[in-house]
Order: C-alpha cells, then structure tokens, then sequence
C-alpha cells in the first residue's frame, strides 16, 4: 500500500464550479499543488436495464456536450429521500418507460479520478415491467433494445462514445454470465 | 437521423470554467437551458501500451481527485506542435519508460457527453522499447503488467475505477483479437 501524499491545505477558488486547490506532499517530499472539481453532491446512478438475459434496453438522447444525438443508457440523480436503488427505478420509468423488480448495485465508477470527485454507481434492473413516469425530459427517448452479445460492435459505434457506460455494459455481462456459471 | 435542436444562443457564465448554457428548441417545440462544461481545449490521449499480445503496462498513480492511488492507463495532454501519436509516445515515455514502434489510433471517448464536450483519443501502442523522459510527474509511477485475458478481474477491482480507462482496454482486446481473425 503506497502512502498517500498529506494535504497541507485546501482552498475553494471557484464556488459555482466547485473546483478546489490541494497542496499535496508526496511521500518522497516533493510538493505539488493539484486542482479537482467536486460534482454536484448529489448520488449519481447508471442503469443497466436487462429487457430478457440477452438483451439491454439503450438510449437515443440529445447530449448537449457534443451537441448531438447519443447512444447511452438510462441515468440520473439520486433525489432527497430515496435510496440508491429507488432513484435508479424512477429514472427508468422516467427515461424508458420500464420499472424494474430486481435491482442490484454492481460496483461504483469514477469518471475522472485524477481531477474530479464525481463517480457513478451501476446498477444491474432486471425483472421488468412497464410503468411510465413523468421526467424533465424536453422530448420522449428512443429506447433502443441492443443485444448484450454484440457489445464488441457497439464499441466501434460513434454515437456510442460513452466510456463508463462501455464499461457499465461490460460489467453487466460479466455479472450475468457469472450467475450462469459460464 | 433526429433532428437536432436549434442552438438560440450560448453565453459563457463562468470563464474559468468553461461553463456554458445553450438555449435550445427540440423538434418538438419545447424550450430549454442547458448548461455544459467545455474542456481545455487541448487534445487527450489515453494509450493503451502492450508490452506483448497478452499483456497491457498500467499505471498505478496518485489521483486527486478521489485522493487515493489508482490503477489506470497513460495519458495526457498534447502539447503544442506535437501530432496526437507523438503526444501519446511522449506521455508513455514519461509515465512507463516505453516509448512504442506501432501506434494506432482506435477511437475516440466521451467523457459526460450530456454535459461535458471533454473528448479522449485512445491509442493502441505495441512494439515497444525503453526509454525514459522526465515529465512533471511529482513520484515515479509504479508500472503495473496486466493479462489482458483477465480484464473480467481488473473490472471488479476497487483501486481501478475509471470507466473510460475500461472502455479503452476492452477496445484495444477487442481491436487485437479482431487482427488475429479470432
């Protein structure tokens, strides 16, 4: 186990953004000052929604970061009040229209751990049901059902650029296949 | 092909960050503000280093962000001049020791593509051969060698969490495998 470096000192120097200075001393003595910015507080979950054990229900959703339509999975965040779980079932039916009886936390996920704080946790749904839920969306999503046997393709797709949900995916399958003794 | 929404205007709220809100108008008439956050402008290289077909060098690094160490992959930012692919050996130089022979550019990731344009370019690097650069790295790297074979391991791993560095590893098996017509 590597000792971690002690922090000296931390500053806020952009509340809005929430980016944060650390004066970092390496265990070999050198001193560096690093910068990280903190994600919104709230829990953040991205679904894996199993349709039948081979298949995932994807979505079609504008992204405005690249300002274009995407390949991703349903996602959000955890409201006050709800459990992890909870919150990922209502963002289902908000962004796909299916409720889920079995829900399980397969593992949490940074997105960029050497400057940001933010992770994602994954949910695996399976056992599903059609219940549709208002959300904020500004137009309906495209629910677009993708064959867990096929994921090598999707990674070569363009409007699939999402690199934790890949990652998502493939710990699913693994998950699944598992259970299956395969 | 959806019809993108209209872009109305942008105005930057937060220089430092890079924090932007677009007004848009979907297809459907609906109005919204969406807030996104530019990268640096700088292109982004994460490499995936094969020391030989079964085996990938990664990195165990002090990541701020999550103030703990972390498995990951090289990467960095292209310097001024440089072409992706000499970024990417630079980086590898300084991080690993190795610079590579063969490059290959796989594709490109997005990083919170709903919110964030920050984009990542993955390089493939094989036939690789010592030699060591100085970078601004505060310790040195610890190089890790990992059996691609094993990469359903690496995914349940606490200290290895980011999913764009999954991503990056299950496309560079993904782009081997596909060489050796297997």
């Amino acid at each position: 186990m590597k000792t971690l470096p002690l922090i000296h000192d931390t500053r806020l120097v952009e509340p809005r953004y929430k980016l944060e200075q650390l004066d970092l001393e390496f265990s070999n003595g050198e001193r560096r000052t690093f910068e990280r910015i903190h994600g919104s507080g709230r829990e953040v979950v991205i679904i894996v929604p199993l349709l039948d054990r081979d298949t995932v229900l994807l979505t079609r959703e504008y992204a405005a970061g690249l300002h274009r339509y995407e390949l991703g999975l349903p996602r959000g965040r955890i409201d006050p009040g709800e459990s992890l779980l909870e919150g990922a079932e209502r963002e289902m039916k908000e962004e796909i229209g299916h409720g889920a009886r079995d829900l399980t936390l397969l593992r949490t996920l940074s997105l960029a751990p050497t400057y940001m704080t933010h992770v994602a946790h994954v949910v695996l749904a399976r056992d599903l049901y059609e219940e549709k839920l208002e959300g904020d969306e500004p137009e309906e999503i495209e629910v677009v059902p993708f064959k867990l046997d096929d994921l090598h393709e999707l990674l070569m797709l363009e409007e699939f650029s999402e690199g934790r949900a890949m990652a998502a995916l493939f710990l699913a399958r693994e998950w699944v296949r598992r259970e299956a003794g395969a």
